[in-house]
């Protein structure tokens, strides 16, 4: 399987202990437990670069139950007011997230989703009373109709059409200049992956792709997506653009992706970082 | 690709038209729309088991535009109150399934999927206030705080562990007596797709599996799930089922499976509906 950004965790989800009062308590009352905090949606890190973790005496919001690791040693993180609700990234968590061991980063990709969907979901959809924190943090219930609430994971589907060698990279305008990746778009209720993967490269650049190949997957915590990266075969490369989804798109070559991978001073475009799925769907697509 | 249940929608879901209150309207004005009604999650259809569409003149809910097809007639369903919200299914709609031309069931299930998600709907999660359908239907709006909604859809890993030519079927309690299929489970936040397979699989019977291979996907209207099926290398066929799971599950070779879909007297089990992606797994992994 192919490595992804933001995959790797090192704990057992423990899924058990949510559901069960008594074993909740247990692992908020060991000394050895360990908690996550975010700033502003950003984690506190080590000179290392790895999630520098406190413990629970520093705890001021509602738990919320990670795991347990190897040794069967509880990891918590916290929902407070003020958490960062949306995608933004700060550009500290940037530079953070290029030095962090892929463990750590799947772990704080974990806490920003999960902590970002109770930010936004203080209140029950179904009825519009406020709900309350259940299950270890893992979902919400609402005291008015009873319906239990859980973290929203939207599947979105990034992908590469191919034509005659090439592939298609395209960018949004508020990107950093330069900087072209693969084409983006969210499932919609009633298709299949591959048939958004063909709906987006449509509507996105006007191009009719085929036998779509599912790739590889990631989580992506801002704020909270399941990416599905995949290739597909171009009728193609005449392009009509759609202004309102994308500023601009092209067709690259093997040996562009390459240099644009490997940084050379001459690239044709600036590639996405490394814990994005669409770097590592470039990577693939170039071998 | 392989063909699965609910896709092949013979409509373009023409986006541009949603966002574009001109085009809608025009759309609504167009004598030659069609309309899907609903009664209870139910469909109406016509004698070859298609979907029997109506005019506009019977719309009494709120309208939801559906696309265009190849003669850019508009397609619409409607929300209504009472409109089934959950995942239940009647015994009349499995027999219509199974009759039914999977194009049709393919725009059925986008109906359902998001006239559910509009009963389930009606409330801003992030407010507390009634929000309003926006967007042709695809999207709500919150009057309080200004929070747009998308109908959600909901990452499924549905697999099966293999070990030494075997793999590995399960049931759940509420299941018809006899009926065996491939596990299943939420993609949460944070994990991959291939992670969910892993997670899954240990928590339901205590097999670890890895070197986890996509296969297909398909998406689920009961209520609105993207099923994506995959199979992983099981490292035991020891196993330890979790009751609050499954009921059940064993290990069955190719020549079982094909007894079970060939429907033969002695078969090992019940295989899923023609329409389940389980169905498809199965179908696949036994060639
Ligand atoms: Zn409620
Ligand atoms: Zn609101």
């Amino acid at each position: 399987m192919i490595a992804t950004g933001f995959t790797g965790a090192w704990l057992d989800r423990a899924d058990p202990v949510r559901g069960d009062p008594a074993l909740l308590d247990a692992a908020l009352a060991d000394p050895r437990a360990r908690l996550m905090r975010l700033e502003n949606g950003d984690p506190a890190v080590d000179a290392t670069g790895a999630i520098a973790w406190t413990s629970l005496a520093d705890l001021e919001g509602t738990p919320i139950f990670l795991g347990l690791d190897a040794e069967q040693r509880p990891y918590f993180a916290e929902t407070r007011a003020g958490d960062a609700a949306g995608p933004a990234r700060s550009g500290a968590l940037m530079r953070m997230l290029d030095a962090m061991p892929p463990g750590d980063a799947a772990i704080f990709g974990t806490v920003r989703s999960v902590t970002g969907w109770h930010a936004r979901n203080g209140f029950c959809a179904n009825c519009g009373a406020a709900t309350a924190i259940i299950r270890g943090g893992w979902a919400r219930a609402c005291p008015s109709c009873g319906t239990e609430h859980y973290p929203r994971v939207d599947p979105v589907v990034i992908m590469l059409a191919e034509f005659e060698g090439r592939a298609l990279v395209g960018r949004q305008a508020a990107w950093p200049a330069g900087r072209y990746s693969a084409l983006v778009g969210f499932v919609e209720p009633g298709e299949s992956l591959e048939e958004a993967v063909a709906r987006e490269v449509f509507e996105e650049a006007g191009v009719r792709v085929s036998d779509v190949r599912y790739l590889a997957s990631q989580p992506w915590p801002f704020p909270g997506q399941l990416m599905l990266a995949a290739i597909g075969a171009a009728e193609s490369d005449a392009l009509t653009i759609d202004a309102k989804e994308i500023e601009d798109a092209f067709w690259v070559t093997k040996a562009d992706v390459r240099a644009a991978l490997a940084g050379e001073a001459d690239a044709k475009f600036l590639p996405p970082p490394p814990y994005a799925i669409a770097r590592t769907l470039l990577e693939e697509w170039a071998k």
